[in-house]
């Protein structure tokens, strides 16, 4: 009666999620850093607001100009470019811009290339779509970066490029030379570039840039689950161009409707909270220290370079050929949940693991206390 | 730099909507029938438990059991049926639940058949993901409802046909022997059935009868959007057979992450609340009585029977066949909103308007007095 699915791969960091939260329930001490977000809730004036919103609104259907208007102003203060908000579409989410962004400007068979490691949903939700995902090899050898060089190598040209900065599992950055790089040969190559700018603000030295710092013909991703600590929100934004922003539009009304309007009120208030969200940046600055000092002392020393984002992707091919089973035995070991790389990268993922440091930092000190005893015993 | 976008229809009502807003904002006063939705808000004690989890919990990436387990058995009160939790996946809206039911259980080129009319992104999504649409006659020569001979009739059977009882724009309903008939040529022709029950609860004689009663071999689509009153909160489920669990909990996983938080807990409570919700009901049986009574005295005689839902769907073909131009005038010279019937059908659609009566009974009054005033003179 049903026809036969697209097989897509699970997440794998899901069953180690499960077996953590199983462990919890039977009352054993848990670290998790499998996931990718914040430990932290919504800034407290937005749960403040969305307490005022709840008692004076009815929440029908709802787009908020106001919201469209302040991440306008957001563009303009933070990256000094002027972003008409007819340009904004607001979704439940980056997960939805990104079948927004696939199913509006793409065609089945249309090649997108994306970075290897990288976040698996993109390769996933790509292939659901019934588009082909050509995945650039952006390992050591790349600085774990994703180049213009490599771009310009394929043949033929992929019909997009997604490239996220800072990057998931790495946490590396592009430079603005090498985001302006990849515009161009973008440009050059009539490729469409998708930037996932999801983790801005998320950094640890330079600010992120912007592609809208560099051109107007890119679609940006961006959303409130990381940086403003809303993930169970769901709501994320993109910035189109000015030719495709009716496209968007229809697609949006039709594929998804409207976002959550809760989640709009206090994403509005949440954005001006800048004191308490550069705190929760200063605890992840704290972690990253911490975990930077003292993996290497436990001979995990080959890690990507971590200027954003709140990860730590590091290879212990000396210690396992399979970061899954190693995953597991960890876990229920010592309580301690990660990413296993497959998640990241199919390939060559089997050597890796990627720590989430969004947790409180005597989580860090406590997983990084089990780790290293466990590693000894 | 950016290619063609696939073109789908823009929803005309938004530019009714549009036009009243603009009214409303010049301070005149406007009665908005153009759209589906409550004009009553959550259940007061889902706001309650807002207000509760909202200080207590961080909402974070969620998916709730406890909710799941809730509509479960709301499926064995009302339904009589036995549906597994595991079958049971939440997205973020019903429009989000039928993407990815068209994402993971059809490729590119497999024909949907629906009814004309028709609810407008059921033909934009399909088209919008490369999916063919066949609409099949469903106006008055079938007392607006899909048939099985319709179906049967069909040469190829299309892959799947999506289905809505009651249906949007007319409010008809299927009886159980209508449906039982639909379920077996479905069965029979290897054709996937989609029930979009999004409606039920939303009945003025006998209830709504789920195709789950029938089959497990059906994919029902519903909402916390039209009993519930709670459509800003965007959230919808999926039951989907066995078989197919996994693939959607995975595919659902990728493409959207998870439904908002927030809203799963509010609506865990909602479910309870029957008192109140059947309160609403009490109000649109009397604006639809209303409307029965009033509008075939100005000669608005010719309707399709409104078993449920909160939708009149006239034909109007005596005093225009430019019912957008008509809806356009209407709004402008009497703050009256209601959605031309381009919107639900595309060829016949130019005779008919769709009136929502979900608002209040002295807005149903008030409008229909402008209506007559204004078709006297």
């Amino acid at each position: 009666m049903i026809p036969p699915a697209t097989r897509i791969a699970p997440f794998y960091a899901i069953g180690i999620g499960q077996t953590a939260y199983a462990m919890q329930a039977r009352g054993e001490s848990v670290v998790h850093m499998e996931f990718g977000q914040p430990s932290t809730g919504a800034p407290k004036a937005a749960i403040a607001r969305a307490h005022q919103v709840l008692d004076a609104d009815g929440l029908g259907y709802w787009e908020s100009p106001d919201l469209k208007a302040r991440i306008s102003r957001h563009y303009a203060t933070r990256y000094g470019v002027d972003i008409a908000t007819g340009r904004i579409p607001l979704i439940s989410g980056a997960s939805g811009a990104l079948v927004l962004t696939f199913t509006a400007m793409f065609k089945p068979g249309d090649t997108i290339a994306i970075a290897r490691p990288g976040y698996p949903a993109y390769r996933n939700t790509l292939n659901a779509l019934h588009l082909n995902v050509l995945e650039l090899d952006c390992g050591p050898a790349t600085g774990y970066k994703l180049t213009a060089a490599q771009v310009a190598a394929l043949d033929p040209a992929p019909a997009g490029l997604l490239v996220a900065s800072p990057a998931n599992p790495t946490g590396t950055m592009l430079t603005r030379d090498e985001l302006a790089e990849l515009v161009d040969v973008c440009a050059r190559r009539n490729i469409l570039l998708i930037s996932d700018e999801i983790y801005h603000g998320l950094t640890y030295g330079a600010p992120a840039h912007s592609a809208l710092e560099i051109t107007n013909d890119v679609i940006v991703v961006n959303s409130f689950s990381k940086y403003f600590s809303m993930a169970g929100w769901r709501l994320g934004w993109l910035v189109v161009p000015e030719a495709q922003a009716e496209t968007f539009a229809t697609f949006n009304g039709n594929l998804f409707l409207t976002p959550p309007s809760l989640a709009q009120h206090a994403a509005l208030v949440a954005m001006d909270q800048t004191a308490e969200l550069e705190g929760h940046i200063e605890n992840y600055r704290r972690n990253r220290a911490l975990m930077l000092e003292r993996l290497p002392r436990m001979g995990i020393s080959r890690i990507a370079p971590p200027d954003g984002a709140f990860y730590i992707y590091a290879d212990i091919g000396h210690l396992t050929n399979d970061t899954l089973a190693f995953c597991e035995k960890l876990v229920r070991e010592t309580g301690v949940a990660v990413a296993p790389g497959i998640d990241f990268d199919p390939l060559e993922g089997n050597r890796f693991v990627r720590f989430s440091f969004a947790v409180s930092t005597p989580e860090v000190d406590d997983a990084l206390g089990r780790l290293e005893r466990w590693l000894k015993a």
